[in-house]
């Protein structure tokens, strides 16, 4: 049943790995040539390993799911990783619906090449831009009344541009949905290893609501996980992304998708060292997330003290902020108004709320983590006195001790020294 | 003019990287902030380095023709370079023309997920497999007739599987004939450096005929050139792909789809200091063509003592090579029916000229490089049984020193030990 909810793309065999050329490659496979031990045999091919990817991607989730690294795919960034399970689950036309706020890139990474759509499902500030059963519905109508077929929902857990994490309930409320109206539900995670608050923070996992949920059989075809290192281990340079689906056809088409951003032998390889060695990665995402916590603090107290206040959050390398209080009227023209300013004025890059496809005025992405301390001391002495001289705030500038420190320079020494322009992906 | 004849994906802005979400950006890098040299601006960002690759590939191609590195786009592999321009080039229905035999992966590269088609140029043995301008005009008609709008011809130059490079007069009248009926030409040039016959073989750059053509202008947009480092310098794993482009609104358009597959920081680090070593890269080609050429000489000779003849090549990691006289039919049945006694009971992994579209059954492509000379020797052996068995050729043994060498050994450092699964792709 599952299966006829694929694009044509992932069910057919039209992509001609099936060719006579292709099979020979697999009875290489089979039986191996060696000079001493398969005098007889044919040759070994080298694969790359998923497994130490898997384990890692169960470490971060507290070790309540274990994942099979026969359902994890590798792909070139988690960019991706979105655009080939879209080419997966929907023919040109057909929809995802996704909650606003959402990232920007969306609108080029899920709809460019595929020929999908997006539909918004409408998250307001009056329940802090929770997802309700109600709203999910609402996008559904909504699609239907543009004649487009939904194939499913597409949420960032923890999310971008948010910064909050999805609460049981939501996420429950989402594979009701998904069950009620026989569609897929991706789960862009990429953000799982920054939830700083308490040990694992509010984060949950869509796998392990899903273990636990009474129909979990009939759900593990049709939720898929979307993975990264970019964000958890500050690696956005190395590409590295995946994703995690139950769904056998699906893999399978992904696996074979993966030609077109396959991750480097070399970058495989350092990452299996990597990852491999659980101490060095469980001290890493701790001290990663001890630091984006104070810098979150940091941030949130600076913006505090300049009369500006942040949607609570819990995770992410950025905040949600509330700047409705800054703008010459409720409009988004206002805002836009006010994002020239801040950007071409005061000097800081920050994405406006528009830009998310968000519902209402005034709110605003603010990212700390991208930029020493002393950096974003400079950015805050500059918001505060822009506060200050528009009269509608503080204006006191923080504390700083002058040393630069950041969750950045611990990820810095992997980079071999280049700044990624991937960087600018997110 | 040219620009009509883009794909609306890349005419369009429908990819959201306009929105004031990535405008933000640009103005990061327009004002970038320093503390010392400039404490009032945005941010630096770091981006690629192309020269090097320019550099190399002008190399390459005997210093004739300068490549402009702003017309360069990096890939995550050649796979992607060429499904990236037929994003660009064509919509879903329409069809590029693709000279026979031609490398079973382009059904699947060219036509999955971009929904374009492919249109078979039916060359043939009797001229050697060339490319004449009745049989690019035959295969246009042939796509009106199934209503299919054509957009260009691609061509592998050297030829994947045929190991020939395209002459200057072949060139010629593919430049003619997509000047002629308003559309693109594609070179895949990513053998280029295998070119082995003499200095710099007869292989010839599309960029080197179309800079002597009186039209050259009006060329300019509608060539395109893959590239990737994977066979050049035995690099697969590293999986570094390019297309090259005189055309500013599929640069542009080709950048922006690159974020699906980018080349990882590190890889590009590694990269940039490898190619900038002029000396060390050209005496590596250099040597890497001089055992290539060897390698060639002993599988040729080889099977000739076997009585098996090859058409006669100059490029390439493989020889297409005539078993017609083995066949026990003049059909595609018994060309299957004899790839299958060679993989099963022969034990060697080929691949049959049907998979490659070829039009003529009974012609076969051999990889030679991707093993040690004894490896091959072992082949060469079970294959000359296998002929002598069949009662239809000679079967004495080649002459072999027992030491393993060719051109792999040379790059096997670089790849640091990992095989990659890329190694299937070609």
């Amino acid at each position: 049943m599952v299966q006829m909810l694929l694009s044509r793309k992932a069910a057919c065999n039209a992509h001609g790995q099936d060719s006579s050329y292709f099979l020979g490659w697999e009875e290489y496979e089979k039986n191996p040539y060696d000079p001493d031990t398969n005098p007889t045999g044919i040759i070994q091919m080298g694969l790359a390993e998923n497994q130490a990817l898997a384990d890692f991607m169960g470490q971060l989730r507290g070790n309540k799911v274990e994942l099979e690294w026969r359902n994890l795919v590798l792909t070139a960034g988690s960019t991706s990783a979105n655009e080939t399970l879209i080419f997966c689950l929907a023919e040109p036309g057909e929809a995802f619906l996704l909650p606003t706020p959402y990232y920007p890139g969306f609108d080029r990474d899920l709809k460019w090449r595929t020929g999908a759509d997006i539909v918004p499902i409408r998250c307001s500030s009056s329940n802090g831009f929770r997802i309700t059963k109600r709203a999910v519905e609402k996008a559904y109508r909504q699609a239907r009344k543009q004649s487009l077929r939904v194939k499913g929902v597409l949420v960032t857990n923890p999310s971008n541009p948010l910064g909050t994490s999805l609460t049981g309930g939501e996420i429950r409320t989402l594979l009701d949905f998904a069950l009620a109206k026989d569609v897929h539900l991706i789960s862009d995670e990429i953000y799982a290893g920054t939830a700083f608050a308490g040990s694992g923070g509010g984060y949950v996992s869509v796998l392990e609501v899903m273990q636990g949920h009474p129909l979990h059989s009939d759900l593990a075809g049709r939720v898929h996980v979307v993975y990264s290192l970019s964000k958890d281990l500050g690696l956005p340079g190395f590409r590295v992304g995946a994703l995690y689906s139950g769904n056998a056809a699906v893999v399978a088409a992904a696996t074979k998708m993966s030609s077109f951003g396959l991750v480097s032998s070399q970058t495989q390889y350092l990452l299996a060292a990597l990852l491999s060695d659980r101490d060095f990665t469980a001290r890493y995402v701790a001290e990663n997330k001890r630091r984006i916590a104070e810098r979150h603090g940091r941030l949130v107290e600076g913006l505090r003290r300049a009369g500006v206040e942040c949607l609570e959050s819990d995770a992410g390398l950025f905040c949600w902020v509330d700047m409705r209080p800054l703008l010459l009227a409720d409009t988004f023209e206002a805002e836009m108004e006010l994002w020239r300013k801040v950007v071409y004025e005061v000097g800081l890059n920050i994405s406006p709320g528009s830009s998310c496809h968000c519902g209402e005025p005034g709110w605003f992405r603010l990212c700390f983590a991208n930029m020493t301390a002393d950096t974003l001391d400079v950015a805050l002495r500059r918001l505060q006195d822009f506060v200050a001289s528009s009269g509608r705030g503080g204006g006191r500038h923080p504390a700083t001790d002058g040393r630069p420190r950041g969750p950045i320079r611990l990820a810095r020494w992997m980079m071999m020294g280049l700044s990624s322009s991937c960087e600018r992906g997110y």
